[in-house]
């Protein structure tokens, strides 16, 4: 395990793990399908050995949790267990198996001088990962980068430090065994945040893009800082919009999913929407179904009629990304409504409309432009692996390079390739 | 034509214009092909109606440059005559005739939960376009976004800003008869610099994406202020390289082309690398074909010895770009010494291989990575017209988003559309 850098170093330390970065990234552009793929089982044999130096690093990152009074959700975050551990062992496994996002022809096509024009998929080059608290994302981010062919510079959180290096430390014993450049996956050695700001800002040379997966005041100081390309990852206000031609059952059914299933993730809905004209037979039961399922409702005035449980929803609860079991509801008046709502207070991530008439799911998708939209499924499949990538670096809510999920074959760029005989351009 | 604004109020009518370009965004990205298509050439029909109104605006920003003391080189790229200012209404009417690069399905695939996911392009929303002393981008610019549902804010040159204004009064005039919101083409009615830094450091809220195109000062200050993401455009130090199986004539063809087409485009070649083992055999004819041309060549020792005419290259010539009838010229081991060449100090823009041997040609498209490669073909086809795409923005060397030629299909994002029958996430 590395020693950490003292934070006089961090320019020093931060430009080296540059260096041999860039150097593996050339190394990688240039490899074949197959030593990328038996890197990517060598690092999931690795994690298998290596499973009880895991889980102690692991402990010990969550007694350091317990006595900074981490709160239960982060704890639970952060530990691991043997069936995490194998869990991460079938991720590096599963991207593996992943068609090579490397060297398609994404287009070709003839010119009438003859010239034949080919589009072909290449590595980003260098990619930096910021992230938090779970300690998996250290080998599910390797591997996607691993398998498109890119470098990656890691830079976990400091509550996870020792298990993410414990696993860090198999990746590296994985590549080595591959004979792949160990540099091709690097981990900045400090939890000293001065070193984010260094990766943001002056790595410009050697980072091609940084992704950052976190909370508010991480995407925050990203947009602030960030002085090489970011592929951006906002808050999740997901929305799901009841039309009025909507199946109460199948309302109900979605409803209670996208927001129940799991609360904590991006794609957890956040605020309901129902046709006004259709509140009456829609809302009783569905909001039935959340609280009986522990959740609490925050609704205008109207729903708060339809409602009984219903709390009264503040201007705030429309912008806010809960990430627990509270829903905000308001009643609109129409799918005009419903996307203007969205417009003003969603996040450009996932919303659902639940319609039996497929017009207005339809005109849903023409209306509103979020990175996925969803007719009568719930919002928790915005997911990597639930639209078959495989798995996922997360969910981009930006509109540069790639939009929603980010898999292997989003961490790709093109190159074009021009075969000629002799052309010059009159 | 605006009045210009006073350098204390630029906040607020930059953000002003970013409020009004949103909303014009919004309505494009709902707005039909034909619709779009009717703007274009509404905006043709005005250029032309206006030709004479461009040219004395063109006059009075001559003048002014003349005084100034603009290079002869500059005040060409400035000058506008009937034929240049008919070429900008051919070039609105060629990109109408593209297919629309909206709503196209990119990619589609089921679940087997029978969830059938649909990738489909969209807007990138509102572009920033910052250039130079060309009035001409004016309209090329504003016709690519347009193309492709984006609101645009165009920042022009000083020295041209007269010519820029006159050709966007025509363009308001097109959008209006067209019915379309002609905030959808806005232009920064100062010439005042502080409104760069604005536009490019404190519009996140307004602007998706900045396409700089100038020279290395200003993308310089892109790199240095820019918080909204950056299709980047950096100089083009293009090399051809000449391999070992090269044949001679196509050689000199090839360079003297790549290099003296036009000297003062960012894919002329300005470096010309060639096997040690053929440059007796290639270099005196292909130097011969570049000095009847009237170019200057710097060459290293062995260039030199061959080439009488050469002078002593420095280790500067390798990093600049000319855009002169200036040549540097250094003689490489291999291929591999080529493309280690072109790693160290190429730009990432456009890079020519001549050689028989198609082989050689493969090796050369594995080891370098540049937007464009090309074999056996003059660097000058570095163009978004020369590759089929109508026009271009210009040639990203970045690696975000788009690579090489940016047309209209590059200003494009996407959503996930999703069809479901009630399913929810297990």
């Amino acid at each position: 395990m590395n020693a950490q850098i003292e934070s006089g170093n961090i320019p020093q330390a931060m430009a080296a793990l540059g260096q041999a970065a860039r150097a593996a990234a050339d190394g990688l552009a240039m490899s074949g399908e197959e030593q990328r793929n038996l890197a990517l089982r060598e690092c999931a044999a690795a994690i298998r050995e290596q499973s009880a130096i895991i889980l102690a690093a692991n402990e010990k990152d969550l007694e350091s949790g317990r006595a900074r009074g981490l709160t239960t959700a982060l704890l639970d975050r952060l530990a691991l267990d043997a069936s995490r551990v194998e869990a991460m062992a079938v991720g590096l496994e599963t991207v593996c198996d992943l068609p090579d996002p490397l060297n398609r022809v994404l287009a070709e096509w003839d010119r009438p001088n003859g010239l034949v024009i080919q589009r072909v998929s290449v590595p980003l080059g260098v990619i930096g990962i910021i992230y938090e608290s779970r300690p998996n994302v250290t080998a599910d981010a390797a591997a996607l980068c691993l398998k498109s062919g890119n470098a990656v510079i890691l830079r976990g959180g400091s509550e996870s430090y020792h298990s993410s290096q414990a696993i860090y430390t198999c990746l590296t014993d994985g590549l080595k065994s591959a004979g792949v450049n160990p540099a091709a996956v690097q981990m900045v050695p400090t939890t000293d945040r001065a070193a984010v700001g260094y990766l943001l800002s002056s790595m410009t040379e050697y980072l091609d893009v940084v992704v950052p997966r976190g909370g508010k005041s991480l995407i925050q100081r990203v947009q602030q800082e960030a002085r090489v390309p970011v592929i951006g990852h906002l808050e999740g206000i997901c929305h799901v919009y009841l039309h009025e031609s909507a199946d109460v059952a199948m309302a109900s059914a979605i409803v209670l999913n996208a927001k129940m299933r799991r609360t904590g993730i991006c794609g957890a809905a956040e605020t309901l929407l129902v046709d006004r004209s259709a509140a009456e037979a829609l809302l009783p039961e569905v909001c039935t179904a959340l609280t009986n399922a522990g959740c609490e409702i925050r609704g205008d005035k109207f729903v708060q009629q339809l409602v009984p449980a219903a709390i009264a929803a503040t201007d705030e609860d429309w912008s806010t990304e809960y990430l627990d079991a509270i829903i905000s509801v308001r009643v609109v008046d129409d799918l005009n409504a419903a996307s203007e709502h969205i417009r003003q207070f969603g996040s450009g991530h996932t919303e659902c409309i639940v319609a039996d008439k497929a017009e207005a799911a339809e005109e849903f998708f023409r209306k509103v432009d979020s990175a996925i939209l969803l007719h009568n499924a719930s919002t928790q499949f915005a997911d990597g692996g639930e639209f078959g990538m495989g798995a996922e670096i997360g969910i981009a809510t930006g509109r540069i390079h790639a939009r929603g999920p980010v898999g292997a074959e989003q961490l790709t760029s093109y190159k074009y390739v021009v075969r000629g005989s002799g052309q010059t351009r009159p």
